[in-house]
C-alpha cells in the first residue's frame, strides 16, 4: 500500500471516530439535522446504528441534501421536512475549514445552501472534523464556496474580483459545471486569509445572484476534532 | 364605462408618458436593461419603434425576465446576457413604490431577482412609475417582495414573523403557489413603514433560503413620475 492511500485511511479513520462522539450526543425524541459529506455520513451510519439497535427511539432527521437524503431512506431512518417541524435540536455536520473562534468555511460538499437552512434553525451544531481542518484564519487553507444564479455566473464573478478574490467555477469530476441540487452553480473564491469575515459575509449576501455563500459565521456550538492523539471537543467561547 | 374601469385607463396612459420619458434617455450603441412589469414594458415598446424607425442604431438588450425577452425577440430588438457584455450603460424598470430617497421596493411582478442583478450591474437606473408609486417610507403601500427557495419556505416565514413581519406566500391568479423563473417562491412581506430599509436588507441578506429581496437600496439614478399634472424627474440627491 502506498504511504498517500495509507493516509487517505487514517484520514477516514480519524473522521469516523470524531463522528462517533458526535452520536453519542443525539438523545432519544430529537429532531436531528443530518449533514452532507464525507464525515457527517458517518454520524449518520452511527445514528442509524444506534436507532436499529433501540437506543435511540423517536428520532426525526431532515438531510442536507438529497444524497443525504437518500442514504437516510436506505438506513431506514424517519425523515421529515420544514412543513413538519418547527425547530431542529441537534445538527452534526462536516466542514472544510474551522478558526479559533468556531467559525467556518463549508460547501465543499456542494450543499452549503441546505446546510446553512439546517444550521440556522439548529438549537446545538455540531461540526465534526478531522485535525487538518484546523486553522488559524479562515481563507488560509480553502476557498469559500459561493453557490450562484446561472444567469448572474458573470456578474458575480467580476464582483469577487472586485473584492480581491478569485472566482473558479466548480466542475464536476467528468468536466462541464457542477450544478446544486438547486440547479445552481458554485464558485470557489480564493480570498486568501480573511481578516473580516462579517464584513465579507455582508457583501456576498447583498449581492444579486450569490443564493448564498460558504461563511458559516457564530453559528457552530461545538466542534469535534480528531487527530492522531485522539479525540476533544472545541465549545464556544472556551479556550481551545 | 365605469369609473373603475376609466382609472385603470388613465393610471396606463401616466405609465405610457413615464416610459416615453425614459425612452428618449436611449442613445444608439447603448446596451440597455429591459425591465419587467406594466410600465417597462411600454418603454420596451418605445425603443424598438426608435430602433425600428432607425433613430436608435446599435443596442443591445437584456431581458430582466423570460416573459420580457419573449416580448423584446417578438419586436425585433437584439438581445446578449452577461456571456456577452461586461456591464449595462442604461435601464429601465418599473417599482412598486418610490421613497424620498429614491430608494424602491420592486418584485411585485415577480422578476425581483434578475432585476437586481440587471441593476446592480447599470451605470445608470431608470425607474418609471405614475405619482401613485410615491411614498414617504418604503413599506407605507407595499410589502417587500422575498424570494425563496423551497426547501426554506417556513423558516423564513418563521423569520420574517420574528423580524416583526407578515409573510404572505403569493399564489398565480388560478390558485397556488406562484413560481419564479429559477423556480423559487415569492413571499410578500408587510412589515408597515420601514424605518430602518439598510438593515433590513442586511438581515433579509444573511438569511439562508432567502435567495433575492425587494429593497433595492441606492441604486436608483433617476425617477421618472407621471401623474395628472404631467411627467417629472426626480434625480440622487436632488430635492423631489
Amino acid at each position: 500500500m502506498t504511504t498517500q492511500a495509507q493516509q487517505i485511511i487514517n484520514l477516514d479513520k480519524l473522521k469516523q471516530y470524531a463522528a462517533a462522539k458526535a452520536v453519542q450526543l443525539v438523545e432519544s425524541g430529537m429532531v436531528i439535522g443530518f449533514g452532507h459529506g464525507s464525515t457527517a455520513i458517518h454520524a449518520l451510519h452511527g445514528i442509524a446504528q444506534r436507532f436499529k439497535e433501540g437506543s435511540l427511539r423517536d428520532i426525526r432527521g431532515i438531510p442536507c441534501s438529497r444524497h443525504i437524503q437518500a442514504e437516510a431512506e436506505r438506513l431506514g431512518l424517519p425523515l421529515v421536512t420544514f412543513d413538519d417541524i418547527e425547530s431542529i435540536d441537534l445538527t452534526i455536520d462536516g466542514a472544510d475549514e474551522v478558526d479559533t473562534q468556531l467559525n467556518v468555511i463549508k460547501g465543499g460538499g456542494g450543499a452549503l445552501l441546505r446546510e446553512k437552512v439546517v444550521a440556522q434553525a439548529t438549537a446545538y451544531e455540531v461540526i465534526v472534523v478531522d485535525d487538518t481542518k484546523l486553522s488559524p484564519q479562515l481563507g488560509k487553507r480553502w476557498p469559500v464556496p459561493v453557490e450562484v444564479v446561472p444567469f448572474a455566473l458573470r456578474p458575480v464573478s467580476a464582483f469577487i474580483t472586485e473584492l480581491g478574490g478569485r472566482a473558479q467555477l466548480r466542475e464536476t469530476s467528468t468536466g462541464g459545471a457542477l450544478q446544486t441540487d438547486q440547479g445552481n452553480y458554485v464558485l470557489d473564491c480564493h480570498f486568501g486569509p480573511i481578516a473580516n469575515p462579517e464584513g465579507l459575509a455582508l457583501q456576498l449576501g447583498e449581492k444579486a445572484g450569490v443564493v448564498e455563500h460558504g461563511l458559516f459565521l457564530d453559528l457552530t456550538s461545538e466542534v469535534i476534532v480528531a487527530g492522531a492523539e485522539g479525540v476533544r471537543t472545541l465549545k464556544r467561547n472556551a479556550r481551545p
